[in-house]
């Protein structure tokens, strides 16, 4: 967008206002304000993933798996961890997995539970990830410290809302 | 996830604390809060777009394209307006077409600038998704008047600092 433009959010508000949606007008400039700061931070984050290869899905995956003390995980956890249909799990861990970043094993105990293990390259592409996600985008995310913590605490109240446990 | 589960995202707060990323650990949280809540909203959205054979992204094409005095707009300037890329509007409006929604013209005055122009089925299927969208979720987003204040703000200084214009 030009610098002349006028904000196409406040612009969509003033409509919804104008067609008597008053009720329902705060609510949509917040709702699109989230799909279009998604967008901004998205663009973000897969400008220093995309040289990697991952995507913000499975570099989720390889964190997990990173950070737990095997560096393996049953496929249900992961799910449940990463909050997101066990369908995305398996088409991220099938990527993965012919990415050379994760195999796939049966539990010693009970071979029909599938884990997701990180291999070592797995763990080598997830710290370059994390080291430039951290530097690119964690550490200045474009509104200041006071602002991350008021943002966080209110995106909290919305997934709580939601059924998210958060605390 | 389940309700004893703990939150995921408290969790990876704690292990970027444990592994020495203090400064990007709260920049982590709000992305990833961000990132979820998001994922939460686009559920509900869909939900009220998918019976009516619409995403978000065709919605908002036909929703400006209502708005406008003419029903019609260049593809450059609905691009603008949407601040996505070219190719994703081309794409859009190509469905849209398909699905009897919208029309290309060429400007009378000029007919190599192709407009984009709402049928009257594409009047009647923003207004049904309007009303759906505004009953279901923007109404009532998951959080109080006051809360969704304070977030349209925080997110247009996040939207500012990645060169929005925000009013």
């Amino acid at each position: 967008m030009s610098a002349h433009e006028r904000d196409p959010i406040r612009e969509a508000h003033r409509q919804w206002v104008a067609h008597g949606w008053d009720d329902a007008a705060d609510g949509m400039a917040m709702v699109t304000s989230l799909v279009r700061a998604h967008q901004l931070l998205l663009e973000r984050i897969e400008a220093v993933l995309r040289p990697l290869d991952l995507t913000f899905a499975r570099y989720e995956v390889l964190r997990l798996l990173s950070f737990s003390s095997s560096g393996r995980m049953p496929m249900t956890r992961l799910g449940s961890l990463l909050q997101v249909h066990p369908t995305s799990v398996t088409s991220a861990v099938e990527r993965l997995v012919r990415q050379g970043f994760v195999e796939r094993q049966g539990r010693d105990d009970d071979r029909r539970v599938i884990l997701a293990a990180i291999t070592d390259e797995g763990r080598a592409v997830v710290e370059k990830a994390t080291d430039g996600l951290n530097g690119e985008v964690f550490a200045a995310p474009g509104v200041g410290p006071g602002q991350v913590a008021d943002l966080t605490r209110l995106l909290g109240a919305l997934r709580a809302s939601a059924g998210d446990r958060v605390e």
